[in-house]
């Protein structure tokens, strides 16, 4: 971490402007070109043969029926994609997930692929396949997976993170735990206790755009990959790793991408597909249907938490435990340890502890959605939040006010806070002319809190000033949200030149040094300081040239408002010299002009958001809306507001669906009983309101401009917001995410008769 | 010009030796994607409208009835690409050229272009466009364009380079003057003047590849082409700037080219074809037809050069005098100016004058032909010479070597000589064994020398090292001729590591910073400056690197094989660091590992050679073969050998199709009549022996591998060597290109019947 990148409070002429993005007329007329858009002369269909068991031993595959038939030119099993992870469990666990091995754990696991002539005969070849299954006992539920008896998915599986090492083969993948102080001594101390098991669903990300590549290897063992991703990067040191190429001999480039939420962040199908373009000799496009994407790419963890909470009088939390079971799936994921670090990082407590435990399913492999694992804990801690409030006669924002952390504060999961947005963004909830607007029959209002890390990493942008002195900017963070525009006000921004002069490209990987993908929120915080940098270094280049220009010393030169100016008397005659008139000079004052930078983004600032929202509850059917819902977030300092915003609605959104509909539901016999959008409802634009938003700026001291993610947090609180308005409204306890009409009418029946016995009873005692 | 870039003489690993080319396998399997393999979704098919006139004013264009065909989509014409080109005359021509103004001024010059559904519907709509032509009087020989009364193209057209300015409009646009000393009181010291006149006929570079591009502008101004270019930046600029971008929202994307050798370093389509996406609003594909490439992309000029030499008894030039005429089509090029300048660029000249005249004729725009110009003013040099020394009884080439310009002539063209290779070679074809081989029967052996500039200009690269220490080389020069090899090899020696762990990708226009185009033979001369510098900046970032893991003083740390060396008994325990090792440390040493650099490679080296030619000749035919034939040039030093070869034969091969078959033929109504490769004949394989090829390398000193340019130069010789090969077999002085079977069987019967007049006299004279 250089110095340069410290928080200065400059003032700001382009960070702060909603210009339109730079993609958005192509993405809305049809032109943006995704991962299914890109065509290769010569091109084959792939398509991949998947397990329609949840749990089996392959005792064989049979592929001579589907190779001689007409058009195949290449079918390939986990043969033709040998492990060479060499003891890297992680790479191992994409590579068997991508093409099974000895034993297929999930219905959709992958076992075959084909790459034919076009997608009739591919569908043919798969249908010639002959797998024989051993089938075997299976478990999805995360809680009927860590009783006793249940099926075993791995028996090397013994659980890391427990001293000694246990013995016995057992579904808990992985136990990480985090905390301080003493956490019984705290609950001796406490005036009230609640203690509640809560559970979640298993989610999808939902993104429009189904996994897509285009993959070509030349016989020569280079080869070319085209494919919507977070991360090509990380494609690129998984699929040359998995194919055993060198890294720098697989060139990716990213296509538009059509949402990802953090499921495409690793490989799914890209090195099948590779492995069939590399056996077909031709280049092979492999997409995936929505079938498939439900039933075989990373949704996240279903949930089961326990959780304790204990608070004085006053309402100051004086110990929480929780233990968090996540579901990851096959292969251990690092989902219930984000869980257990996230859970009571909004505040200052004295004595916590969680445990995360990583539980092995029949289901797909998880991976990260949106903050991943953090709004499952949120579901737990900020219901009881609420219910403890409830319980000891406070307001429950006044609640989180006395308990929020703060600068100083020792995190749950370990480090100490320096600024920090939580406890302004519950002020500002106070303040908020949503929390005294009126509500209507069947109406209740809910708040939540959410926290979420926020990651930097490393990252690569390069600048290049055209001889016309408008500015290209390549960067190597997918654009998932606006980053374009954001990053071009950024160039203009330093450079002291206007928005409408920079154009923002993606580069491929070969273009630039290794970047970490779009992922923790790191996009515009990290290629934002890498595109300050670059800047900078082109400012410095852009002043030396002004000074040959002059034949001045460099040390006279400044750089104001999109131009090099002399200072000092001697040179008072000497006109600015514009950006353009620099760049047109270059090729006779030392060639073109260009600004580069490569960092680790260190110092990403933690991020913490606050929601509101009104529900209304058909208490005939259970049908709940949300009626007014209202974000409030900090953003560190917002470089683009409305695509801040939009990315505040958007987290908000998918918290919605998820707190109210979305979920996987698998039948007894392990099969995904709805892998389509019809049975999988996510929610869409008459489901919600119009989702006002308050962004907060309290600057990250180490970023330059204060800029801290945006993109996570906000999807964190919508589950215990919603939770707690039909609580408020209702007086129900919500505990099963989705709360989806069934669940909700089913918890309104048990109130009115828990009531009604009251009632009965109520003569007696009167 | 930096001291790092000068040449130092260090020993080499990897330069030097021939590794396949990258993009070997692919070229020869079909997968590599050429200009016409890209295809977007939704794209249009554009085609061309145009003229069959050789000079017309257009009167009108009615495109009512093509705009109202079903499945058009758009129609232009000038209209739709207005004159943006504010007084730059050279763009304003090449904006007449990709389409039409006021007048037509050649048979084939685009008036109208459309973009349809498919080519059926744009064919159809091309018939539908209406043009009202006023026919005008056309001219396409040289010599008949500056005869007295000749149809003048340009009313606004004074000679350039007059003093004072001509009051009358003329087809001469330009002149140009180059020499020093004093012609007269040269030609009064010599013994023997011989003076003629020699005629060279326009000729088509022949690439395999026709123009093809895609373009695509999106509503927001932005946009996207892919094209087969020798210089996608150079197209970006003019596109830019006829269409009214920012240089920076336009990106530029080359393919693979299937050949330019200068045929593709400017626009011919590619901004009709961007005119159409932008007024129909999708992608557009606009593919050359090969009667298109033929008609109206720019072939060489024909020449018509007057010339004078002037010798000593003991075969010393006292004096040199040309005049030289180049039909540049119908808008002034710099062709004659470097005719005018390379004419005598072998021979040290104490008086010599040339002069260029740029001669305007109804035939499509000329451009660049690997060494543009040269080889017509070789022809006549280097007949000259061979004439010059028969008539004092002189070996020929024992009068180029008395004659050669050495280490500090002062040049026909101004500059004074560094070390260069025309002495070495000559005195290596002195040496050769061809130069003593038997002929057969009508077989006749020449030589012939010749010169090319060479050129530097903007260059950039970035280098960037893989987490597996693999290396990602982007250039932004096109690979013509094995760069990308080559290019490999330099990073690899740089490094110290192996050629297979480097990927060179040229890079598209957002990518770098401005590159001058693959042209002047400076792809590996710049390119492997910049690569050089790359490499040793991100060498200095490696030891900071190996320093900070070994936690000692940078200084402490050297490169050498690949590896960070400790030097100093104190770190004497210190391992190596492998390259691989540095970067697998780099996120925690500070983040991706790169090298950047952007420069002017000023200091091309000057090139030479001597070719030897071996023809047989049909004395009943005229039909002329070439049977042996050996290139020696000097490369300065030959990187990639066997590509260095390759560009020998490569160049011998065009100018030999030059000189004995290609020639444009206009008919008398100005059109032209060989449109095809049936009728326009190259050789093909069975035309050709194996040219035998010897590198020389006398080091650039202004390169630190002492690089040159190698492409161009071996394209001069041929022309002048095969007259040569035919005057030693036949003592008949052929002074027209092509020398084709019927102008030599002319020669030959010319030559027998002034034989038989003077047999028929001989009894009078005994």
């Amino acid at each position: 971490m250089s110095s340069d990148t410290k928080f200065t409070g400059q003032k700001f002429k382009s960070i702060g402007t909603s210009p339109l993005r730079p993609d958005g007329i192509d993405k809305v007329t049809g032109r943006a070109r995704f991962g299914a858009d890109i065509n290769l002369p010569g091109q084959l269909v792939g398509r991949i043969l998947r397990s329609p068991h949840p749990h089996a031993a392959i005792r064989s595959i049979d592929t001579s029926k589907a190779e001689a038939l007409a058009g195949v030119k290449a079918v390939i099993t986990s043969a033709d994609l040998p492990d060479l992870t060499n003891g890297n469990s992680e790479l191992f666990n994409i590579l068997d997930n991508c093409m099974a091995r000895t034993h297929v754990y999930y219905d959709g696991h992958a076992v075959a692929a084909v790459a034919a002539v076009d997608a009739t005969t591919a569908r043919k070849a798969l249908k010639l396949i002959e797998v024989d299954y051993e089938l075997l006992p299976h478990v999805t539920d995360v809680d009927e997976a860590v009783a006793k008896g249940a099926p075993i998915l791995n028996k090397k599986c013994f659980t890391e993170g427990v001293e000694p090492k246990p013995r016995k083969a057992s579904n808990i993948a992985r136990r990480s735990e985090f905390g301080h102080g003493d956490v019984e001594a705290g609950f001796a101390k406490a005036a009230v206790i609640i203690e509640r098991n809560f559970r979640t669903e298993q989610t999808h990300q939902g993104y429009i755009e189904p996994h897509a590549c285009v993959a070509s290897i030349s016989p020569d063992g280079s080869g070319e990959l085209w494919v919507c991703t977070q991360g090509h990067f990380v494609f690129r040191q998984h699929c040359a790793e998995l194919l055993g190429m060198d890294v720098s001999k697989l060139r990716v480039t990213p296509t538009e991408i059509g949402g990802g939420f953090g499921g495409k962040t690793h490989v799914w199908t890209e090195p099948v597909a590779l492995a069939l373009s590399r056996k077909a000799n031709r280049p092979v496009k492999l997409v995936m249907s929505r079938d498939e994407v439900f039933r075989a790419s990373g949704p996240t963890s279903a949930t089961s938490i326990d959780i304790r909470i204990g608070v004085t009088k006053k309402g100051r939390i004086t110990a929480g435990d929780a233990t968090l079971r996540y579901a990851s799936g096959p292969y251990v994921g690092m989902w219930a340890e984000l869980g257990a670090m996230t859970s009571f990082a909004c505040y200052d407590m004295k004595n916590v502890r969680t445990v995360g435990l990583e539980v092995l399913v029949n289901r797909p492999k998880t991976t990260a959605y949106r903050a991943p694992s953090a709004p499952m804990a949120a579901f737990a801690v900020e219901s009881m939040m609420d219910e403890l409030a409830a319980s000891i006669g406070m307001d429950p924002l006044e609640m989180r006010i006395l308990n929020a952390a703060k600068k100083g504060t020792r995190s749950s999961y370990g480090p100490v806070y320096g600024p920090i947005g939580i406890g302004p963004t519950l002020q500002a909830a106070r303040e908020h002319p949503h929390m005294s607007a009126p509500l209507g029959k069947n109406q209740g209002r809910g708040m939540a809190c959410g926290f979420w890390f926020n990651f930097g990493g490393q990252t690569c942008t390069d600048l290049n000033i055209a001889p016309d002195g408008s500015v290209c900017l390549t960067v190597g963070t997918i654009d998932v949200g606006g980053a374009r525009a954001s990053l071009a006000l950024v160039a203009a921004e330093e450079l002291g030149i206007s928005y409408d002069q920079v154009r923002t490209v993606v580069g491929d990987t070969s273009s630039l040094g290794y970047n970490d993908m779009t992922d923790g929120s790191r996009g515009t915080f990290s290629s934002s300081m890498a595109t300050i940098m670059s800047a900078r270094n082109a400012i410095k280049i852009l002043k030396e040239r002004a000074a040959k220009m002059w034949d001045i010393p460099v040390e006279k030169v400044t750089w104001e408002e999109g131009c090099a100016k002399a200072v000092g008397k001697k040179y008072g005659n000497l006109s600015p010299l514009s950006l353009a008139e620099i760049a047109e000079a270059a090729p006779n004052t030392g060639g073109p002009i260009a600004g580069h930078n490569e960092l680790v983004a260190d110092g990403a600032g933690v991020s913490f958001a606050t929601h509101i929202c009104d529900v209304e509850v058909d208490p005939e059917t259970g049908r709940t809306q949300v009626v007014k819902y209202t974000v409030i977030q900090d953003a560190g300092k917002a470089v683009h507001p409305t695509y801040v915003e939009g990315q505040y609605q958007g987290g908000a959104a998918q918290g919605i669906g998820w707190a109210l509909n979305e979920e996987y539901v698998y039948g007894e016999d392990g099969r995904l009983q709805n892998s389509g959008f019809l049975d999988y409802r996510i929610p869409v634009c008459s489901d919600l309101p119009m989702i006002g938003t308050q962004i907060l700026e309290i600057p990250n001291p180490n970023h330059p401009y204060g800029i801290r993610g945006v993109g996570e947090t906000s999807i964190v609180p919508p589950l215990a917001a919603i939770g707690n308005a039909v609580s408020n409204a209702f007086g129900v306890r919500m505990t099963h995410v989705p709360m989806s009409a069934p669940r909700i009418l089913k918890a309104l029946d048990e109130a009115e008769s828990k009531k009604a016995d009251e009632t009965q009873q109520l003569p007696l005692e009167l």
